[in-house]
């Protein structure tokens, strides 16, 4: 029997309180509006950010709420005016939109579209409101997906076709971490064949960055981590060295200058999220012509502690989401390449469990003892 | 008679004591020992690095030293292996050297030069010694030149041939002030045709940026200064539009952002050496592909306060000196340019004054009075 047109009620976990242990609940998914897509989600990572945003560590999560954005599934049915999707269809989410009509979805210059910029933001749908209701409450949504939901709403341009034959395990991945670091060093850095490079912090999507470096020549790739085992995994993916600040006295960047002739490297990436190795990230770049990438997303309120002197013979600073990809035109792409065996996915996935026991995903994150743990949903 | 191989007795202006005025001295020159350039200084410019050299606010004076690295004049004599200049070559004094030796030289991703970086740190030639006396007493160079004397001695990767036929009045503009604003445009933020760009500080650096933007197609030039006078004076670089900081209440961002739709300026410039005008240029740019070059030099031991927030859609932060030129490269095409009037440079001289007046070019300097005053030596 058809669901189309009607409120499901699904298993969903959801955050009802800041820095408490998601819950299981049944929630009720309204249908999609117009211009909307309601998605049946089979598979969903759990990323630092949700994590992050159940510690409130982002202004995005308005409690309560559904978290997850790094997802695959299938469209469940489609609001009246979508002609580019239909139910069936093999998707991934997007957490970051591109509508195609916005003046920076037109620029080449960006991948950020303008259109859910704001009310992705408040947790709420285009139109100011939400689709999913629990216990009488309204849920916002997580980044404008809410995959941590069997069933979710998503806008029309928050959502990308991809090859039904991939395996959506391994697929969702593509919805956030891979990319965000792979990108940061194939489109944002730009890394050059032969450069030194360097990346704090292996979980996801510094391995992801790491992965990238490799993929695009780099002929050495320096690996920042406090937990040591992180060297072993971190060869995989292309770490050629490492460092683990514990083991030294002075600071990281210091480290790093002695390992490469006092000048540092051409590219470095932050993938932790903390000022304090952004600035290690900035003054570990070579002093001339390093180029550094901040990757990991920082609580407001506190300034990257870096003097004019650090970057006056010409390092540059930069940032950016989603490794500079334009989603839906990258994501299908990424997937094929997945296909292809020219990205590595597999390898991020370490743990998998059900819906019931996603707390055990979050943990084990919070531990440093997964890269990815993917939830089955169904 | 010959002065060649002989100390020279000269005129030079002395910056005896941090904050005070210089002191027009009889000074005594050495001949150049091997590797090394005497020129005969015809003309020098008095720059913002002098002033701020004076005022103790770079570690790289030290006291008590002959300012001045802006300049044109002939070759005296040279030392016993440099083959490539000889006496009555026509010059451009070099603060940042060209070596043509070091790793940096032979790469094409900086424009710094190994050679001088640690000596001319240190106010003395690369073998650790100093050509300049007086009464008695040891004098520092400033960046290697000193060029606010009749003589001086350069090291040869420190000096360029140039156009004999050059108007040196003109031309000493072109050893540091024009290239640095000019080159901060073209060749560091490699501003794009129809964009928009500020300017902070509308002096010789960012009024050399602004003509940097025009020249490269730029729709939108926005100056920002608080004198006032210096809409209309930039207008003939190609200023468009004006902010003087304080006709407004809210912080000059914030105004940027209001002329632009509230997204920001495709490339701007700091040209003032100043943390929190680098604040503003940073939050002045466009929010997701902006571009922020910091031209002006600030003193050290201050951050930039600047949050991860900033940048995190896209923005860029960079700097570099001497806008990015190689000068041995660079500076000879730079005179012809100018010859052929592709090049203002006229424009930026303002006063004339004799050595024994320098005290009064740095004067109208501090007032904000001129763009340049070029000192005549001899």
């Amino acid at each position: 029997m058809s669901t189309k047109g009607k409120v499901i009620t699904c298993r969903a976990a959801v955050a009802w309180e800041l820095n408490k242990p998601l819950v299981i609940e049944d929630i009720e998914v309204d249908p999609p509006k117009p211009g909307e897509v309601r998605v049946k989600i089979l598979w969903t990572g759990v990323c630092g950010s949700d994590a992050g945003a159940m510690l409130g560590k982002f202004p995005e999560a308005h409690f309560p709420f559904v978290p997850g954005h790094e997802a695959a599934g299938v469209v469940e049915s489609v609001g009246s005016d979508i002609s580019e999707f239909k139910e069936g269809d093999t998707v991934v989410p997007l957490w970051l939109s591109q509508c195609e009509q916005c003046d920076f979805c037109k620029s080449p210059k960006t991948n950020v579209c303008g259109k859910l910029i704001a009310t992705s933001k408040l947790g709420v749908m285009v139109d100011g409101t939400s689709r999913l209701r629990c216990r009488g409450k309204t849920l916002h949504t997580f980044l404008g997906v809410s995959s941590f939901s069997q069933y979710t709403v998503l806008d029309g341009s928050a959502v990308v076709k991809v090859n039904p034959s991939a395996p959506l395990d391994k697929v969702c991945l593509i919805g956030c971490g891979v990319p965000t670091g792979y990108g940061s060093a194939v489109n944002i850095a730009k890394v050059e064949k032969g450069s030194t490079c360097a990346v704090w912090g292996l979980g996801t999507i510094g391995l992801a960055a790491v992965m990238g470096c490799r993929d695009a020549g780099a002929a050495r790739i320096i690996g920042v981590d406090v937990n040591p085992a992180k060297f072993e995994l971190g060869k995989q993916f292309g770490v050629t060295e490492f460092i683990n600040p514990k083991d030294h006295e002075k600071p990281v960047e210091q480290v790093i200058l002695e390992m490469t002739g006092g000048l540092g490297c051409d590219f470095t990436f932050e993938c932790v999220g903390n000022i304090n190795t952004m600035k290690s990230a900035i003054l570990g770049s070579h002093l001339m012509w390093g180029k550094s990438v901040m990757v990991g997303v920082a609580p407001g309120g506190h300034e990257i502690p870096v003097e004019y002197k650090a970057i006056w013979l010409g390092r540059s600073i930069t940032a950016g989401l989603f490794g500079g990809y334009k989603p839906r035109d990258s994501i299908p792409k990424l997937v094929n390449q997945y296909m292809d065996k020219k990205l590595s996915v597999d390898e991020f996935v370490h743990h998998t469990r059900s819906l019931e026991k996603i707390n055990e995903g979050l943990d084990l994150l919070k531990k440093g003892e997964t890269l990815r743990t993917v939830i089955k949903m169904h």
